[in-house]
């Protein structure tokens, strides 16, 4: 089910994390991502059970890409239940199983009953297959084009500062990965940023490598290395120095949770860069597809729940041991020393200079928001 | 050289940092801080080349240890200088050599020269042996008093808030190692806690995990670990969340350098608690001994140069691997993703609640701190 590939990804037209194995094969391939940055290896899902380990095993992550793999586990569901005894139960027991994969992500559970509409109109499960595959593939052009949009909406934010420095070139920081590898392609937080690179327009990020899990020093770090985008990796120590002494001139993170008013939950550590800009007069933006706000909430700080996770992810860290030649877990704290480990924090809207969605850019306030979603006016 | 010791630390009446093998030998021993949280080894110390080993690979660290350390490094240089055929020139070349095991270190420089004042009174080199031996032990005493008196002022703000809150325990956040370990006894920040603790206050202690060096995860955990003080490990992102929701009732940390004007140069990272303390109304203090404010410079932003060290820091990691049973180095990035990694960062006075020196607590700023030292009045 493992393919190392070798090939050089730069010369790879348009890598995404999940594409047809080939437009005639019911399989898909995926990047399992744990192995990020020191390994690319591929899965083959083409299975109900193989999208299940896939996405409760972490092979997969980031709610857009965890939403679109799940679509294409209802189809091989379809395809599954055509040979099965009972079609109806064991579609069903499918469905569940894609269900509890990862209990948290909303994406998922979007994504599953999008396709189970999706699929009311065929007839025979076969029919039901056809459309769910079909299905699968618009939510992923679907991801494709909002990130894509997203990227053009922020994009004159980064030519502004080209121009106010008369050419010199930009410096980014970002928290986390809101990048390609957490959607398709392009990302949310990273969109503006490889538009703008593709434009010709000098840019280099600060990586922030986003402990306890590091997904900036392995993943973004690791595509925008793809990417051919210059940047340095920081410990998260180490922007509000870099702020202080005129070395980024925008920050911009991605967020898992807005509210009506423009409060942002993103990653742990979100809110102490926020803080940062603020106090160093740099812009700080968030970029979101629409779907991530919550219209139904205000203060973010207040009705936000927190996740707490292991403290084997704080006590713990991957990396790839050198000597042995492979992934190894290294002990980083006395092993009787207890840890805490907060997810996310809550930025509030004071702190956000805009947000940057698919249908343009507005202040972090309710005015600001429904200027540009007049729909959600009550 | 090495030694393992075994002993249950908590039944070690007083843990040093550094003592004397037994009062009738020469040799003194130091705890290898390489070696921490993971193993508790002690290294023996009884030549100036294994002074000047101690200090350069770090064994030993932490500004006040390393001028210490050195101080009995002149007093082995006495010693072995008596059996030199040419006693000058050898001295001589000994005194350069312990210079130049840190060149940065102030501490070492102010501790080799206050010894070479000290033998200047001997007149044969067992003369000046036992001066030096006399002054490295008086270096000492007078390190663990001035800590002692930090502490001392710094414990009625955790009684304080301990009546404030009617005995409920107090949450303090500290940030990389400014404890007893760099240090002989008590340390600087952590001397109020300690303090506190031994009389009967419930202190629990956030410890920054303080990278890239991680000194808060391996240090600080693991000194409050013997000392029997409750501690939680977090990642440096988890602060501001955590002053958000008010579980810190107060930030303490130590400080490499002060301005005449109260601005502080302490561990990179410094700076963002500071900010969340402030946004969040949350006490920050700075416990320093008085001999690390620079009373020449003002503006700590535009006068104090901030090291820049290896990327390697960044990029590699080292724990304890479980499976190996050894410490073990791995890597956290894409080999070829360069990285930046600045040590410091300097906190502007503004941000800062007041600062706690061994004479008394003063407001950060040139009039508090004259208060406390008129006798650097211009």
């Amino acid at each position: 089910m493992q393919t190392r590939i070798l090939v050089n990804l730069l010369n790879m037209k348009k890598l995404r994390t999940l594409w047809h194995k080939t437009d005639s094969e019911t399989g898909i391939q995926v990047i399992d991502q744990r192995q990020l940055p020191h390994q690319f290896i591929t899965e083959d899902l083409h299975t109900v059970a193989e999208v299940f380990y896939a996405i409760r095993e972490m092979v997969v992550r980031g709610a857009p890409l965890i939403g679109a793999t799940a679509a294409y586990g209802v189809y091989f569901a379809c395809l599954e239940a055509e040979k099965a005894s009972n079609p109806d139960v064991y579609f069903a027991e499918c469905i569940q199983k894609l269900r509890d994969s990862r209990p948290t992500a909303v994406n998922l559970f979007w994504a599953i009953d999008r396709q189970l509409r999706a699929i009311e109109a065929g007839g025979t499960w076969a029919e039901k297959a056809q459309l769910a595959r079909q299905s699968a593939d618009l939510i992923v052009e679907e991801d494709v084009e909002i990130c894509r949009k997203i990227g053009e909406q922020g994009l004159p934010i980064i030519e502004k500062i080209y121009q106010d420095k008369k050419g010199e070139r930009v410096n980014i920081l970002t928290h986390c990965n809101a990048g390609m590898l957490g959607c398709i392609e392009w990302g949310t937080a990273t969109s503006p940023i490889y538009q703008a690179h593709q434009k010709g327009i000098p840019v280099h990020v600060w990586v922030d490598e986003t402990r306890p899990r590091n997904q900036g020093a392995s993943l973004t770090a690791w595509e925008l290395s793809q990417a051919g985008i210059p940047h340095t990796v920081i410990v998260d120590n180490a922007g509000g120095h870099l702020m202080q002494h005129g070395f980024v001139d925008m920050a911009i993170v991605g967020t898992d949770r807005t509210t009506r008013q423009g409060d942002v939950a993103n990653k742990i550590g979100t809110y102490l860069k926020a803080l940062a800009a603020k106090d160093n007069d740099v812009p700080f933006y968030v970029a979101l597809p629409s779907t991530t706000i919550d219209w139904t909430i205000r203060d973010g700080l207040k009705e936000i729940p927190i996740e707490e996770r292991t403290e084997a992810e704080v006590k713990f860290i991957p990396g790839w041991s050198v000597e042995h030649e492979k992934m190894l877990n290294v002990r980083l704290t006395p092993p009787d020393s207890p840890a805490a480990n907060y997810g996310f924090d809550v930025t509030p809207a004071r702190l956000v200079t805009a947000l940057i969605t698919e249908r343009g850019i507005c202040e972090a306030n309710e005015e600001g928001m429904l200027s540009l979603f007049p729909e959600e006016k009550k």
